[in-house]
């Protein structure tokens, strides 16, 4: 069982009229302040949202026409469930999809609206996928895997053929790795039509099945995994996949779960577009400088875009606080009328934005007449927190930033 | 002083190699929903993040070796800053630029970062547009007019020649009008080149301007405007482009602000890009339905992406709250250990995830010997609010949700 280039040309004339040409973006921007040349391929714009369409599409087309009679089953909640589903009813293919009872509602939706019936049970994937394993005993569909399939591999591989092509001056390719499908597909076509372009991999810290093989020369699995990058949260990755990704990768890097939240928001202020977790670890490892000696141009794969907005709400404000531009402080007024005016006519003066006030009168550990007044505040920047502490000082309050965010002078 | 098609194609030249082709999207899931095919040109992914650099590259191109060599000057705080910006440090030409001092600190560092100089001059638009008016006389630099310049008119204009060539299938071009000044060139363009295909133009209704001008058949200017779409907050449009928008636009209908939220959440989680206000509009038209007999394939033109991170946080935070998915909702517990931790067993077998918890004892009502509990809650759907209510009231708590906040903080 192998893959081959021609298996991923053929992927690729199959899929034309099923899948779209994803662009790719370029961010003269990022580039400068980067001090590279950096472009992004936009899988997020893809069908369903990620690549997992390609690869899906692929393997239902080799099916034989009985097999595509009887219907095909994938276990997840997550991408390859939509990829399955959408490639799946594009080619008026039956398709069941299995999940956990606690899959979110978006996804089950989502899933739904491309076509497939979805079928919640158990707990936790594992319990889905054994459902998933009885299923199709019983009714003789056949099983999508999420990556450790030629023909999935394939599949996604053609991602790669239309970076060679659009971007014929590409000198390294980075994308995610999760089960390493995407990864094995866009590693095999560089490296059989362009041997010379670099290609990189990134791992979440959290999840890094494919770096720990890397270092020990054998295919290893992770006992758990724990990343916002739900997309490449693997503990097992493919062994096909494996062999591939051994032999034509040329560097596998790490990068934290800060720097993976960091990317999203960085992508979505300069680049303008939504990706999830795993789609923002290839340019959260451009960010951290993970990969040394890169060269540009620098092809970026941002595998999906398929992240919950409440995710995205909070990543904002975490990067808010991060960059100065949301504090919360704590000090004291008098505890007559006019105390708390007086503060936030300051506060006013000073040009922040009042978001929130807490009056703190139970734990405080403040002296009778005074209370305690907990305040958030929209700021400009660090330069603007340090002039409004400054500032509030200098009248005579006695003033804490509560954590996480630290003022510069402190 | 007119503008013909023959100028926006010599725009069109002189663009080239200056700005980026920007895709256009198509969203088959958006398709679907609207039963109408829908495409979208992303200037939001253009250079400086809007339009806005082709009219001011245009501009820029028209000058004598002369004035350009004196440099160019304009007032903005928004996407007009940033195109001139980029488009005069493109051709090697200096700019100023005139801010409020009240100036959100991305913008004025973006429009620095694009190569200008930034006066910031006092409180309002009009204090920075007397100061450069004054900079100008001083200096002999050459005003830069956001919207009702020809040159400005045809460079916008090179949007719809992009739009006819990739998708000459198009029935209906939709696009943002605050001056008026890409409405005008995408009409002249569209109607130059293929009468047959219908051009509708969306503003605000906090900024009405041409939707009046064209109700009462004569140029008005508003007192005021009020809207999150900033880009398109005009109170004066301008005459050349009104007297081109009267000719060549077939409809211009109104969005509500509540609309154009929405539509930016859309696109966020739909077609995974990152719009502001003004570009969102178009979008919300398709949504609200509010244009009549709209025929497919349609356009739409997303005008821009620059808006901060901090609206769209709260945009995400009001759409959970309105699709059920983040609720408050106020009850009472006994006061006395325990109380609480029953509330919270109950809320989490309901499946629900506690964001906060407030206990109210000052204001509220309550009995000696309870306690008032407001809660906030990530929850899945509307339905799913509905069993918990159903369980809270069946475990004998009295519960009422706290209305969500009205939109009069925008």
């Amino acid at each position: 069982m192998t893959v081959t280039i021609a298996d991923i040309e053929r992927a690729r004339t199959l899929l034309e009229g099923h899948i779209k040409r994803t662009p790719i973006l370029q961010s003269p921007g990022i580039s400068a302040q980067l001090g590279l040349s950096v472009y992004l391929k936009a899988e997020n714009l893809q069908r369903a949202g990620s690549f997992k369409v390609r690869g899906a599409l692929n393997k239902i087309h080799s099916l034989t026409d009985d097999e595509k009679a009887r219907g095909v089953i994938a276990a997840s909640a997550g991408n390859h469930a939509q990829g399955v589903a959408l490639a799946a009813s594009s080619l008026g293919i039956r398709s069941v999809i299995c999940m956990p009872e606690g899959a979110p509602i978006s996804k089950l939706e989502a899933t739904q609206n491309y076509g497939a019936q979805v079928v919640l049970h158990g707990d936790t994937y594992d319990d889905a996928y054994q459902k998933a394993l009885e299923l199709q005993a019983e009714h003789g569909y056949t099983f999508m895997h999420g990556f450790d399939d030629p023909y999935t591999i394939a599949g996604q591989g053609t991602v790669a053929l239309e970076i060679l092509e659009d971007l014929p001056e590409v000198k390294t390719v980075v994308a995610p790795i999760g089960g390493g499908g995407l990864m094995a597909g866009v590693a095999l076509a560089v490296k059989s039509r362009r041997p010379d372009v670099r290609v990189v991999g990134v791992q979440a810290s959290g999840a890094p099945a494919v770096f720990l093989s890397q270092q020990q020369g054998k295919l290893v699995a992770t006992d758990s995994v724990h990343t916002i990058a739900d997309g490449i949260a693997i503990k097992q990755p493919g062994e096909l996949c494996w062999q591939i990704i051994r032999e034509h990768v040329d560097d596998i890097v790490l990068v934290e779960e800060e720097e993976i939240a960091q990317s999203i928001l960085y992508l979505l202020e300069r680049a303008k577009v939504i990706v999830e977790g795993a789609g923002a670890v290839g340019m959260a490892a451009l960010l951290g400088d993970k990969i040394a000696d890169v060269e540009g141009p620098v092809c970026v794969v941002l595998s999906g875009g398929n992240i919950d907005v409440n995710i995205i709400s909070r990543i904002i404000e975490r990067g808010l606080v991060k960059a100065g531009r949301y504090i919360r402080l704590s000090t004291f007024v008098p505890d007559r009328p006019g105390g708390l005016q007086q503060l936030l006519a300051t506060v006013a003066q000073a040009g922040a934005n009042v978001i929130d006030v807490h009056h703190e009168r139970w734990l405080s550990k403040v002296s009778i007449g005074e209370v305690e007044i907990n305040l958030s505040l929209e700021t400009r920047n660090a330069r603007h927190v340090d002039e409004i502490l400054a500032v509030l000082k200098a009248r005579g309050y006695r003033v804490w930033i509560i954590p996480p965010y630290r003022p510069s002078e402190w």
